[in-house]
């Protein structure tokens, strides 16, 4: 199992913390928005006497109320088309072990989420990376690039939209494009569409499973975790049309009994979340984004991959080892007693060597600490020797 | 991915609802006893304003607390030999995933809990099975029995104590001959103790983890969801000093993330439930199992595997084909609009062929509808053909 690129920073973060020093972190997808008090009101007033598995799959209302919700996003599925899951990690998990065998490969456009490593690794599945490029803010690479990798073992093409860590919204013609290649090629499509929600700049999110003639092939991921900033609930799901795959996903579920009781309760009744709540954060994370990019665009020699999704986005820095540049500032650097901890985007290529002067930057936090942030990255960039 | 043996039969079961007729569920693991009040409350009670992730091995509030559960059961480990889990499935998946590679096998004695089957086939490991036996209500078979199948691709041994589907405890000679085995080739004894709690007639459960010079070897699987009839929360762990095993199966842990949030606020809280609570529970299950066995007794032809923990037992019954009777339930037979669900235990066993006659009941019921279902199960072995 690889370790996931943040991870091996960790003791350096505590160490410096132990000393004393304030640690601002940019490395991490943990929203500070609060969850809607309708679903956090739910858990609250539940009145179970026996914590009882729920139905595998998920529970019944919730499933068709989640259907509900799809519609709404032009999403036209049924409640058996979905299986509830412990996060959206467990619906990848699934989805990567019934499609695929031991020994099989997976085509995934790179940067990409880390994890996907792992869960690729857990069914031993090999991950193939096709590059995409900052200059472009990680648009899909053109479509020969992924033809050129595909085998006889290729199963899949697995995009993140918006992405993590880019921030980049696949356009819908990119989306038919991926489509067509999936239908050409026999492939599935799977699409980690967590941060659905999170568009910006009146760009609208088009989920493949609007695709016709793509029910065979579409494998949609989905989770409450960002959505509803209730990353500890542990709900996701996997959606799809195509009963066979559900029928093999639904056997993994089986094995694990199924999803927890007490989040379920919560994702659903946060389905009733009100617009408002959307419109607030969406504002909230447009501010923060165009704050960080602004402050970003001030240091010299920095080069910005700019989201239009998500709360994410990949710099790069004027420096040869970003490894080595979010260590340092743990370890050594400080501005007033502050340091930031980066995420380093290597670990997020599956190409050896690349992104080794990228880092990745989460805008979940509050614009000031944003601001202090970039503040002391600016500053860090001038003492740093390399 | 095997299916479940239980679940072919729920669609029968489904449509005899349907139909009208009260089906009496001897097949399902969930009990019908109330979650400790302490730990409901707990989650009615908690003020959270965003619901984060939690630690990715679980709360440290949670894990050191836990620490001191066990030293009460003579086990001594450090909240650092705990890895938090969603539910003891998942722990166990992270405990094949950890110890070995695809095609490596696991011996486990059958009948055995059949999502081992499952967990095993996600993760490509190859289940390699020893007989117990009815006749000695399924005691350990010999050592020499386990011996004969040991291959250089052998990694561990796999049991439950006390067992699902047998409710067989193991003596503490008996866990003493299998961390021997152990050492003596090096694999690693993998013990599913999820019903410690679950022990009858003054038998004390002996833990692998009490046994000296097994530190490199011992991994346990637990869990909350029997021990406080929690099974909805989803929260298990995996327990071992050995730290190599506690490094890799964090990195399965780390691409899930957490554990769910909710889940361990119930079950650290459950960790103060009054002893009471457990003594009054054991003396529930001591009279559903002493009366499910008397009137078991009265049927003739029956053969039944005495369980002396856990609310399972294996019985034998004068048919031939165990499916076709279970399923022949559901269809067909009704005494008074009433029939009963049963698993056929065929699936509980890996080698083709064995238990055809066997079926494993769940005593998770009311005294009552034990007596009922017996009743029903009595009348209908009089009618059933085969």
């Amino acid at each position: 199992m690889p370790a996931s690129p943040i991870r091996k920073l960790v003791p350096f973060a505590e160490e410096a913390k132990r000393k004393g020093k304030k640690v601002i972190h940019l490395n991490i997808g943990q929203p500070d928005i609060k969850t809607p008090k309708v679903a956090l009101d739910a858990v609250k007033n539940n009145d179970l006497e026996v914590l009882e598995y729920s139905r595998t799959e998920g529970s019944d209302t919730y499933r068709k109320k989640l259907s509900g919700y799809y519609a709404k996003n032009d999403i036209h599925i049924d409640a058996a088309d979905i299986i509830v899951t412990t996060g959206g990690s467990e619906a990848l998990s699934f989805a990567m072990g019934s499609i695929a065998d031991h020994g099989d490969e997976i085509i995934i456009p790179e940067p990409f989420y880390a994890n996907y490593n792992g869960f690729a690794t857990a069914v031993g599945v090999n991950v193939v990376p096709v590059t995409s490029h900052i200059d472009n803010n990680f648009a899909l690479p053109p479509i020969e690039e992924f033809e050129k990798l595909i085998t006889p073992k290729t199963k899949a093409i697995l995009i993140c939209n918006p992405g993590n860590p880019t921030g980049y919204l696949y356009t819908e013609e990119e989306i038919k494009k991926l489509a067509a290649m999936a239908k050409k090629h026999d492939l599935f499509l799977v699409a980690d569409e967590v941060y659905r929600e999170f568009t910006y700049d009146g760009c609208e999110h088009h989920s493949i499973l609007r695709e016709e003639g793509l029910e065979a092939h579409a494998i949609m991921i989905d989770s409450v975790s960002k959505r509803y900033s209730m990353c500890g609930a542990r709900i996701g799901c996997l959606v799809t049309r195509n009963k066979e795959v559900i029928q093999t996903a639904l056997k993994f579920a089986q094995a694990r009994l199924s999803p927890p009781t007490y989040a379920q309760i919560a994702s659903e009744a946060a389905l009733d979340t009100p617009q408002q709540y959307f419109d607030e954060v969406k504002k909230e994370y447009v501010g923060r984004r165009d704050l960080l990019i602004a402050e970003l665009e001030k240091i010299d020699g920095v080069k910005i991959g700019r989201p239009q999704g998500a709360f994410y986005c990949i710099v790069e820095l004027p420096i040869e080892d970003a490894d080595h540049f979010a260590q340092w500032l743990l370890k050594e650097y400080s501005l007033d007693g502050e340091t930031v901890m980066v995420a380093p985007a290597g670990g997020f290529y599956a190409s050896p060597g690349l992104g080794k002067n990228q880092i990745r930057i989460a805008y979940v936090l509050e614009k000031e600490s944003l601001k202090r942030a970039v503040k002391i990255l600016k500053e860090a960039l001038k003492s740093y020797k390399g």
